[in-house]
């Protein structure tokens, strides 16, 4: 880990230390239980389960690889209006593990919903049975490795077991320590707003790109609510605030077969229930919703394997969204703009170069490029004052701002990424050693 | 300089002493010369010119950047049936230079054709004219600076006087050297063939990706030959050859604003001029020019900027030729495939991702993938008989062939790339220090 990464946490983010996250606490409708089940052959915890007892209305989006995981084929596969349980592995991403690796879905959600639905008889009123299909699952870690069923499944017991109804800060950070990978530390958010006149909490949690072992980064994000909203509104909020959240994140380029971003709504907090994504009293619930997605994707990104800095790409006034996201991206997946980044050089003309290869029309005379708040080019000249030491100044900040204006339209995209290490080869190249 | 490479390019290529290139010598119709025009503040060579006294047919094909470097902009503004002569510089690249930058080329153009119409008057019993239209500019360098207009022109007297009308070896290679920027050799190929009963020479010189100060990964390639074929079939031939072999290697999947391919043909053979590329005695030309340009090309990877091993990926049975090249760049292009490879880990897994995110429709169950002989994925499935120490045995080689075999078509596509090292980032991070 890039050895500026805890300072530029501490001053943008958080410190790296548990007492300073944000103060997630109970979120009525929900309980959470994390254990080890030995899955990295050591006592962390690698298996969190999320649990709803009266179920939750849910909407998930997931990888655009071509290539699902047997958790995410499982997933697509359940029509299901409420999700009673989430339960999420590390170590193993049940990827490239064809029949088997999809019975072992089958077979742990038999299992888990049998065990919750004796659960509700023993402390509920008025139980349900919860079937199969009201089980989801989240996997990452290695893939093509036989997916461990039975340790997980005889770990079940004891998840249910620890279950405890009501949450605080350390039972959230235990959870989201327990779905990380190489991510350095566990990655939580919320944020508070109002439906009407009801209060409601948004809290999330998520992991990072980890690679060890033959797998790679899987992004998992996980957003809970007490808020009462419908499964077709949830997915609607979910894409619409994905798109420059989690979507606008970068760090190598690379995507998994994995990845996965959730909601899930409790409907405890008894608003009244929002049905239309045009209903004006989502407004602010829309707002939070997007906050608590980029504070979590930044957090991904921060925590992107060797990087020493945070970069923000503004791309400013394009024709339209998408072209300024394809040269966003072109930008922070260029390995010759992170690597002079990550050089602390203002090479300005391998952003130039990234802009050029985006394959969107370019009108050279109307560009113009800052760092942070210094002008390097205007309008297609290199400022009359750019001063490279100025500059150069610039890039030893651990936070980067690049912004690109077109000039040739009204559309802004803004892709968050990091720099191109040493350290990211290594911990790349080098694991068998 | 990753360790290995001189092995490798031993073992695959040519050693790296320069004695052991191949034997270009006279191609009868051209006439190189190449100086010092102290560009890099020292007395290595940075200009060379090419000169047809009887001029050449020609053709060219360009970089895809939407950003174009001033001399790309000349040269495709020139409407001329011959070319009298190229002139490389490096060092500049000439881009991002503007009005001031194109005006260079105009100067130039006009000082070297002027320069070149009184050498015609001294050496020719039947002397041309030369104008400024017949003259084309490669370069490659720095972007952003103003170009060394000056520097350049001072020079051109004495490159002109250094004209001689019988080649050898060894002014190819110190032709290749002048137009190096951080190649870490020249890069020379050359092929023998048939035209009908004439025999003609196809000979090749180019440079890589060097990567310093503001600038990129720059790839010129200038092919020369004897035979007689009009501007129209070498336009044809060329562009169906550069496919598979220029366009079919991916350093670090960044692209310059001044990349150029090349072709000129003197005539000076006396083949009987090709018209058509229907013509069947061009075949065996149309074999020799495409091994030329993957003999260069496959020298432009090996040396790649910190480069290890060298990469090939085939990508057989896809439905299309672009579902194969879009899966082979995917995987070309994917750090952690490159980190992987450099790590000498065999990280199957790596491949799946990239296969995955490639966009391509992918039949599992028909999904094969090899590390050079060796079975690791077999119709979906990890190879019964696979076996992890011989894998990473396999990967200890320098160089590595991939091959993946979709087996959903009868389309096939070969990548040829680098692995990425911590030199790499060293090149490319450090540059100041």
């Amino acid at each position: 880990m890039g050895i500026n990464l805890s300072n530029f946490l501490a001053s943008k983010f958080q410190s790296r230390k548990m007492g300073q996250f944000q103060d997630l606490d109970h979120l009525d409708g929900l309980s959470i239980s994390s254990v080890s089940a030995n899955l990295y052959n050591s006592n962390r915890d690698d298996l969190a389960m999320f649990y709803f007892r009266d179920g939750a209305n849910f909407a998930s989006v997931y990888t655009q690889s071509k290539i699902l995981s047997e958790n995410i084929k499982w997933n697509l596969n359940q029509k299901t209006q409420k999700i009673y349980s989430l339960l999420i592995n590390t170590r193993n991403a049940n990827s490239f593990t064809g029949e088997q690796g999809y019975r072992s879905m089958q077979h742990l959600a038999d299992f888990v919903s049998k065990y919750l639905t004796e659960k509700q008889k023993e402390d509920e009123d008025d139980p349900k049975i919860i079937k199969s299909k009201n089980i989801i699952f989240g996997c990452t870690g290695t893939i093509g490795e036989k997916f461990p069923e039975e340790k997980i499944k005889s770990k079940i017991p004891d998840l249910i077991k620890n279950i405890k109804y009501t949450q605080n800060k350390y039972i959230w950070i235990k959870a989201a320590s327990a779905i990380m990978t190489t991510d350095t530390e566990p990655k939580i958010a919320m944020e508070e707003c109002k439906i009407g006149n009801t209060l409601v909490k948004i809290y999330g949690i998520a992991k990072g790109s980890g690679m060890i072992q033959p797998n790679m980064a899987t992004t998992l994000g996980y957003i809970f609510t007490d808020a009462d909203i419908s499964n077709d509104v949830l997915k609607k909020l979910l894409k619409k605030n994905v798109e420059n959240t989690f979507n606008a994140i970068s760090c190598d380029g690379d995507t998994s077969t994995n990845d996965m971003i959730s909601i899930f709504s409790t409907g405890k907090a008894r608003n009244s229930l929002i049905k239309s994504i045009a209903d004006k009293k989502i407004k602010s619930f829309d707002e939070s919703l997007n906050k608590v997605l980029l504070n979590l994707a930044k957090r991904v990104v921060a925590d992107g394997e060797g990087a020493s800095k945070f970069i923000t790409i503004n791309v400013l006034n394009a024709k339209t969204e998408n072209d300024a996201k394809k040269i966003g991206f072109s930008i922070a997946n260029s390995p010759l703009v992170k690597t002079a980044i990550a050089g602390e050089d203002p090479n300005w003309g391998r952003i130039i170069m990234a802009i050029g290869k985006s394959s969107v029309e370019i009108n050279l005379s109307k560009l113009s490029i800052k760092f942070g708040d210094l002008i390097i080019v205007n309008k297609g000249k290199i400022y009359n004052q750019y001063n490279e030491t100025e500059a150069a100044n610039y890039m030893k900040s651990s936070a980067i701002n690049i912004s690109v204006d077109v000039g040739n339209g009204k559309k802004n995209f803004t892709v968050y990424t990091m720099d191109f290490t040493k350290e990211y080869i290594n911990i790349n190249a080098d694991y068998r050693s």
